[in-house]
């Protein structure tokens, strides 16, 4: 079965559903994903794609629907969480980071919980702080790694893939060169592994 | 089991889903759905919602998501199908003075066949004659009474209840004052009609 890569950006609303419930799927489904978190802020900007600033009506749906999803995932959520984020890069820059050391998706999920279920908003140094302290990481001394040349570099050269893959938002789900964009299409993208279409 | 309404616009390409497996989907779930026509674009415009306009990475991917999931639904389209369609009011005046009429649904199926199988504009005169002669009735007349203020008023009646509502876009579903956005949403709709939550 080919792989499905997971690219998420710590920002994005709806990737806490997935964030929250990957690990359960995949052990039910027997599936491998790999997560790859990059940058969607600069992807949208680039493309003029603007989901939910200035956009009061859409906004609220989109709490009330993830709301919804979360409660069917039984997925504990006080919401809305605070939107958007500051500094969305930082945050992805120490899940990338974390990535190559093994403490990438504990990370991330710890601050998502923080964000969603404790409502400290993602992108600030104390949430990070407690997110990294929470999967057993120093924050200082990682928080500076975070922040070198290097690690801007590395979430860079992560997002200019997602560009190439045609990706424009996040969750996205790849699988072979296809793209599946959205939570709700975990499942297509899935399918599309085992037998190459959406059932 | 409260109602289900479908919000639709001839004009919505997601909308196609839906109008072409909704008839199936109601028998084999024992569901009854009233189908809705407003104008998505007039309630897009005034909340500044444009969602593929000037976005050709994201309008490529939802030319080939509808791909995928039309196969998945066993439906058969020729896509990519003309969009955006030029006189989206024309069309749903038509559809809204057909649904009045018990002609409304047939006519939306005959003139999203012409649109996404045959390539025809759906908001063209011509692509609106066609499906109103494939479902009986005459087409000269019903255009001229689609076009009155009295048909005019009608839509924009509906459109107002839409936003009321909380509707942002096309297709929606409407249970119980709760909304549901998109195709891959119905089976949510069904679930929060029969037992309040989305299982």
């Amino acid at each position: 079965m080919p792989d499905i890569d997971f690219w998420y950006s710590i920002g994005s609303t709806y990737s806490f559903l997935t964030i929250m419930r990957l690990d359960a799927w995949c052990e039910e489904n027997s599936a491998t994903v790999t997560w790859r978190p990059f940058n969607v802020r600069a992807v949208m900007s680039e493309q003029r794609n603007i989901p939910f600033a200035g956009k009061p009506v859409k906004s609220a749906y989109m709490w009330r629907d993830i709301q919804r999803r979360a409660s069917k995932y039984h997925i504990h959520a006080r919401l809305p969480a605070p939107y958007p984020i500051s500094d969305l890069e930082l945050a992805n820059q120490v899940a990338l980071l974390g990535m190559s050391e093994g403490w990438g998706k504990g990370f991330t999920q710890a601050l998502y919980r923080i964000w969603f279920e404790e409502g400290v908003e993602a992108g600030s140094e104390q949430a990070i702080s407690e997110a990294l302290f929470r999967c057993q990481q120093d924050p200082m001394p990682v928080l500076a790694r975070a922040r070198t040349p290097r690690a801007e570099a590395a979430l860079k050269a992560e997002t200019d893939t997602a560009i190439r893959l045609g990706i424009f938002g996040a969750p996205s789900f790849v699988v072979g060169g296809e793209v599946f964009w959205g939570d709700d299409r975990l499942e297509d993208a899935l399918s599309w592994a085992r037998v190459g279409h959406v059932v």
